[in-house]
């Protein structure tokens, strides 16, 4: 491993997993490291974060140089190594960032503050780095930015801001009741009919209101009618989302749509946005929280 | 114990407890009993039912005498002791029962059937022979009957007949919720502010589609704002009550509505739908339940 050309050290620490890239100059990526050493996993403070960061990138090191790792997500969370600020809304998605206290002298660490909302009460961690990024690759963006996963988030941008946004339970509801609720007898654990989903999602849109109604029937549907597994799985997953898009509905239709995840999820939204008359651009997630990433290493360093 | 006048068992056996009433030949309660010993618990088969049974009423059997034993629930469920079948609806709520396959000489075991809806796919066990106990005590009853719970039943009755019915997993949700989810870092264990559960559910039933942002908005609220955590409590609650009663009040409001459950959870739905205009009667869940299993215990004597 040739480490010479690494100049900088990105890490994207979320509640579930540690991804890390080292960085050229231009910005290039030289090599990818990643653990599942989340913020969750990590329970006993300061140290241990240290720790599970020099273990994946221990071997990008070279002695007598200290190199900078500039860090977002839930590692800036009160639970996490540093509490980082918030930023309030309306705002830059990069306004600032905190050092984190190191043992090692061969690492600075920097994570980026997050962004708050007051009222409706609402906060990020990570996704603001992820807009920032959109908005490097496509500057004059304007619209919402769909971040779906466990808290999917939406936000609308607009002037290089992020002017509002909202967060919703819908993954984490999703793994809840499909693994522990009485719909886990009926689910089958993966799987996927786009038609069932489809047909949901459009139920929800039509009545939100009979979500918690909607998903018992799942359950009937299997013990009277020999519902699919796989049927059902996708037609709960167009319930919550559905609901979900329902909400975001009221407002005006944007000028554009972002789309920014793993590739499953954001093509589950891209086709359920697709059914309901909006178009979205998918922003590939790895490219996009580098070029964040790589925005605030930039402008910190001048 | 005087057992000379027990002339039947009543049995309402839940997923969670098992619940035995000794009767007198006038349905007079002479002894109560509950265990722990749910469908839920019960994994090995036929012979453990038996076994739970006996153990919590042995000491109101008599040698030489066999004695009926009536019971309601997910007993008859196809994981409890034998699966009875559904009537479907519209149906009267007790059409049939089932005798459940024992070694000991000394009961016999009914357990009532079920009513089931083809489309929507719904069922239940159990609350029918609460709505037979409450049309023993209000025969001309014709309304909308609420059995709130893990998985809330509201049934419109009329002619004496369960007309239709649907199932919310409102209960099962909130306890996943409170207790699985982000929100658990937020909720306190217990406690409740009736204020706070009103608003919640004033704003679920304007904005049903908001669920998903308005439970994740508890948990940025206790972050910016230190929302209280029975606070949080009780808006969760209301938000999702609130959500299960506007899709309710989409049908036309009924000439009655009978709340029937524990007394804590009536009273909630109480005063969640006199706040919504709707005024309903509480029918004790004991009593109501013991008319029903009594007129079952009745209908199949003759």
């Amino acid at each position: 491993m040739n480490t010479d050309q690494i100049e900088w050290i990105a890490a994207d620490w979320g509640t579930s997993n540690l991804r890390c890239w080292a960085m050229s100059e231009t910005n290039e990526v030289l090599f990818r490291a990643e653990s599942n050493q989340g913020m969750g996993p990590i329970t006993s403070g300061h140290g241990d974060f240290e720790l599970a960061l020099l273990e994946l990138i221990q071997p990008w090191l070279r002695s007598g140089k200290r190199i900078s790792v500039a860090a977002c997500g839930m590692v800036g969370a009160k639970q996490g190594w540093i509490e980082a600020p918030y930023s309030a809304a309306p705002c830059s998605p990069i306004t600032e960032r905190i050092t984190a206290p190191t043992r090692s002298t061969e690492i600075e660490v920097f994570i980026h503050a997050g962004v708050k909302q007051l009222d409706p009460a609402d906060v990020m961690r990570g996704e603001e780095t992820q807009i920032a990024g959109l908005l490097v690759n496509s500057p004059d963006f304007e619209g919402l930015v769909c971040l779906p996963g466990t808290h999917t988030k939406w936000a609308t941008v607009s002037d290089g801001h992020i002017q509002r946004f909202q967060t919703y339970l819908t993954g984490e509801l999703f793994t809840l009741l499909a693994e522990q609720s009485v719909l886990r007898l009926t689910l089958a654990p993966e799987g996927w009919s786009e038609p069932a989903f489809l047909d949901a999602l459009l139920s929800a849109v039509k009545s939100p209101e009979s979500l918690l109604s909607d998903c018992f029937s799942l359950r009937a549907d299997a013990l009277l009618n020999e519902l699919d597994g796989v049927e059902a799985r996708s037609r709960l997953s167009g319930y919550l989302i559905g609901q979900e898009i329902a909400n975001t509905m009221k407002g005006p239709a944007p000028d554009r749509i972002a789309l920014i995840g793993s590739d499953e999820i954001v093509e589950i939204y891209r086709v359920a946005l697709d059914a309901l008359g909006w178009k979205a651009e998918i922003f590939p997630s790895e490219t996009t929280v580098l070029a964040g990433l790589a925005k605030g290493n930039a402008s910190f360093d001048n």
